[in-house]
Order: structure tokens, then C-alpha cells, then sequence
């Protein structure tokens, strides 16, 4: 099958661009010192293929991942990165599972929904999820008190992870790497789990590193001069042509927009709608082209989708399903 | 089975906001002269609702969305308000099938795919598809030619449906009707399909309106003024809870957010994360509080989801399937 034979809009991957990106990775941080994040990427094809990397245990980000890669056989040592106030389903599954706890609430929930082990999540500067480091310690007492086995911290320095200039980048991840390493004092465990595809080979504090995005990339992370290669995009056909610009059949809903609009090779983007992409191109575009669309933020375009195809060059080599979506 | 029980984050509708939005339009525009666009909503147990009040014609932005109502047996007239380069699916649709055309090659992928009826489409003043009004009497010549049935005019006043004053959407929806009736004038035929949620009630010159986002509503329309209910919200769970903020378990892959963050009744949202959303609320939240998150953009928002409860009060009282996604 050749690209031209896809229905559009069709979410593509470039395999050179991700084989490259699997390895550059697996060589900067082998085995378990990268612990995939699924949430970017939500196809369990694709954590096979990172686990025969050497990249054995996984992060999440919903408890519907959690139960996708455990049923792919691939929950030898799963974190579920976030907090949740019933824990059940997760007590059910076959496989190691770690939550994130970061309040008296999320381990009680933990404890009464049958998962064994914990890992207190700090605030390290991003106002979301995890405790402020100053209550890590008593958070960890607290869990070991109720039997859970309590592995470490994590901190995610996603404030840091957009900052354009590497310098700048270091600094605020080592600052927040800093907050970390005190909590982790207090708690103890082996695991200080933090970071991320923009922090990957900054951070030199944690343990491990939970980067999800580098397997595929977009154009926000490419910004960065990271060694990882733009291999994700939507392939669309172009339906209308005008004086001055032209119409491609991708739009709001095959596209993560949060980060802006997604950018086209020889052409500025105007604007999308719902199933949309409107376009000025250097040069004039005919109906029926078929063109690449590179999406801002890799995460929320995956998730519009229900499978992920592999090209090799125009070649379609094999279709893998995007089937930890949901929650 | 109640809201409290439903697995968060959850996209739930109130009913008796739904059912007050779709008396209110069936009042207003009764019949034909409501085409409901499904783009917004995505699913055939409400476009079922929908026929049940009077309007037994649809629009659609995908041929997935065609084919979806086809099998539903929701297939009198069904009218596919986009270009395809490819039109066969279409052609073998088990329901009376009208697909916009815009230029010789959209013309031509109608007939060779086996469509019979067409409307072009016109350009009204929104940069996307349609064709310069001065051409649509040459293309609706070449489609008759070619053997198809002209049924008339399309045209989309886009770029008018969300401006705030009532008066100046009115004259920029004029504006835009004069080009479709000038374009109607050339190309003949008893439809002339437009409008939207925004302009339902001032567009007078169109025979139909393409109006889908009226039934659930959002943020964006609800500051218009439109005598329809904001009935849809995605339910959450308080997860986290910090000095000054918390933080609930929706966030980018359950809400679209071209529009700007969604909002919370008594909170100022901060930003999304893939699973979060964080915000400061006047009442300090518990963990384990569920709360209603108003989306911005109700289409790309419905498109993240595969189910719609429907919920009267507290009570879950159905729950449909949002089975016309992808393409």
C-alpha cells in the first residue's frame, strides 16, 4: 500500500524518524533509566517496541493505559504518574503497579484499592498534581503506616520543559531537581522519578526519566535542538483551491491545538476548523495533492486517532492501533 | 446509576437542557428548514432525536458521518457540506446522498464515484471552500453536463457566526447571503443550504441552516446571547488540592481547545495539561470532589469522547454512543 491509497486525514509516522529517535534515546538513557511515558503515544505497539529497547517499565498517565499495557503483557513495572481517588481497577490487574500519591486521600485510595506500592509526588514548580516538598516525608509515613510500600519520589519540571534555551532549561530543571532531592531525604526508596523529552539529558538527578514524546516529536519539541527527529504527521488531501490559498481535509479534530496551529512545508497556516486546514503555499497546490501536516503537540493530535500507520518513504509498511485511548 | 458513579473524566449532557435547546429550534426553524449538522455532536441516537422533531435532512463534514446515518436508516437526505477528491464511499450509500462540489475535479470525483445530486459551494466571505461566486453558474453547468443533479447552493457565513453584536452579525450574514443569492441566481435549483448556530435566526435568505452546535452548546455560543442552554460538560474529579489552586482530571485529550480554556462555575481555570485542568476556585475543593468543566468548542470536545451520558440532575438516565468519530 502506498500513501496515496490512505484515507485522509490519516495520522502517519515516518519509521527512519522513529527508529532513529528509539535509539538515539535508548543509547542516551538505556534500560531503565528512560521509563517511556505512554500518554504521548497511547499504542501498546509502540511500548513493545520500546520494551524490546531495553525499556522494560512504563508511566501513565489514566488508569485506561495502565490496563492496556498490562494486558499486552507488558506491565513488568508500571507507574501510573498521577493521582486517582479510587484505585480499584487497579488493584485488579495483572502486573506491578506504582501510583502517584501526593494527599492523605489519593493513599487511602490507594491502599483500599488493593495497589502495593506508591511513589509521593512533589510539587516541583509546575502548579498541578504532588505535595509541597516540606510534607513529603510526612505523606510517606503515612503510606508505609496504612502497608504500602513506598518506592521513592517523582516531580515533573514541566514548567522547564518549553524554555527555548538550553541554559535556561538546565537551570530551572535544577532547581526543581533540588526541591526533589529534599524531598526524597525525607522519603526514601529507590526511585526519584522526574523529567522529560525537553529535559531528557538535563536532568541528572533522577533516576529515571518518564519522556514520552521524543518516539514521535512536533513541532514544539523540535524547536528545541533536541537529536530527536520530526516524524509525526497528519496526511491530508487538499479539496479547494482559491486565489491566494488553498484547503487540506485535516482540521480540529485530527489535531491537538493547544500548542497553535500545525505548520505545512512551503506554506503558512491561516487557520483550521473542524475538519479543515487552511493555507497560503509558495506554491499553488492542485486538488487531489496530498500533503504533510506536522502537528504542534504530538499528545493531544494522537488522540484523536485510531491508528497510527508506518511509512517508508511512500510506502505504508504496517499499521499498529493507537488503542490505549479513553479512560 | 448516578453522575457520582460515572468513571471521570466523563462527557455528560443534561437533558432537560438538551430537550430545551431542541424545542427551542424545532420552534424556530421547523422542519427542512433545520438541516442539523452532526459534526458537532457525532452521534445518531441524538440526530435520531432530531428526525423525531421534524428534521429528517442532515449535514454532515465526513463521509464517516454519511455513512453512520446511512446504516442508522437516517438516509432520506443526506448531504455531505465538504469536497471530496473521492467519492465512492458515497456512491454506494444506501440513502438519497448531495455532496458539495466547488471546482471541476470535486465535480468530477461526485460522478465517477457514483453520487447523483450535488450543491456548489460558494465562497461567502470565509477563506476555506467554495468557489468565487462569479463561477458557480460555469460549475453548475459542468456538473449537469457531467450528468449530475444541481440542487442548488451552499454557502458558509463562517467568519459572521461568532461576532458578539447581534446587529453586526446580521449585516455580515447579509453581506454573505447577497454573494449566495447572486450565485443562486446562475446555478438554479430549490436549495440554498447555510448558516449555523450563530445566524440561525438572522440568516432569512437561506432555504435551510446548517445548524449542529444549538442542541449541546458551549462557552463561545453561550456568549452570544442564543436563547439555547450550555448542556454539556465534561464531569471531573477533584484529584489535587493546593494552596490556591486544584486540579481535576480533564484536561487536552477531552477537550478541544482552539477556542481558550474551558471554564468552571465559581473558578478561574489556569491552563490544561494532557489529564488535568488546573484552576483556583473560590471555595477551596476536597480531593474526591466532582465538578462540571464547561468546554469551549463543543466539536473538537465531543470528538475526544466515545460516550454522551445523559443526566437529569444527579441521575444518569442514558448513554449514547458517539459512533460517528474518525473518518
Amino acid at each position: 500500500m502506498k500513501l496515496g491509497d490512505l484515507t485522509t486525514p490519516a495520522l502517519v509516522v515516518d519509521v527512519a524518524g522513529l527508529e532513529h529517535n528509539l535509539a538515539a534515546m535508548a543509547e542516551a538513557l538505556p534500560g531503565a533509566r528512560l521509563r517511556p511515558h505512554v500518554k504521548a503515544t497511547k499504542c501498546t505497539a509502540l511500548a513493545r517496541r520500546q520494551a524490546q529497547l531495553g525499556h522494560r517499565g512504563f508511566c501513565c498517565a489514566t488508569i485506561r493505559e495502565m490496563e492496556g499495557l498490562a494486558a499486552a503483557g507488558l506491565g513488568e513495572d508500571l507507574l501510573l504518574a498521577n493521582e486517582v481517588v479510587d484505585a480499584r481497577r487497579l488493584g485488579r490487574l495483572d502486573a506491578r503497579v506504582t501510583v502517584a500519591v501526593d494527599s492523605p486521600e489519593t493513599i487511602e485510595a490507594a491502599a483500599a484499592g488493593g495497589v502495593r506500592e506508591v511513589l509521593v509526588d512533589v510539587n516541583v514548580g509546575l502548579p498541578r498534581c504532588g505535595c509541597a516538598p516540606e510534607q513529603a516525608g510526612r505523606l510517606a509515613a503515612l503510606g508505609r503506616r496504612r502497608g504500602l510500600s513506598v518506592r521513592g519520589v517523582m516531580g515533573y519540571e514541566g514548567h522547564a520543559m518549553a524554555i527555548a534555551g538550553r541554559a535556561e532549561r538546565k537551570r530551572a530543571c535544577d532547581a526543581s531537581m533540588a526541591l526533589l532531592a529534599a524531598a526524597h531525604a525525607q522519603v526514601g526508596g529507590e526511585l526519584v522519578s522526574a523529567g522529560g523529552t525537553g529535559t531528557y539529558d538535563l536532568n541528572e538527578q533522577a533516576s529515571e526519566i518518564q519522556a514520552g514524546s521524543y518516539s514521535l516529536m512536533d513541532t514544539a519539541y523540535a524547536r528545541l535542538g533536541l537529536p530527536f527527529r520530526l516524524a509525526l504527521f497528519v496526511w491530508s488531501t487538499v479539496i479547494s483551491v482559491s486565489e491566494g490559498f488553498a484547503v487540506a481535509d485535516c482540521g480540529l479534530k485530527s489535531l491537538g491545538m493547544d500548542h497553535g496551529n500545525p505548520s505545512i512545508d512551503g506554506a503558512k497556516v491561516w487557520f483550521c476548523s473542524d475538519e479543515h486546514v487552511t493555507f497560503a503555499a509558495q506554491r499553488r497546490p492542485r486538488v487531489g495533492d496530498r500533503i504533510r501536516v506536522w502537528p504542534a503537540h504530538v499528545d493531544p493530535t494522537v488522540a484523536y486517532h485510531e491508528r497510527l500507520h508506518l511509512a517508508d518513504g511512500d510506502a505504508v509498511v504496517d499499521c499498529w492501533a493507537i488503542d490505549l485511548r479513553g479512560w
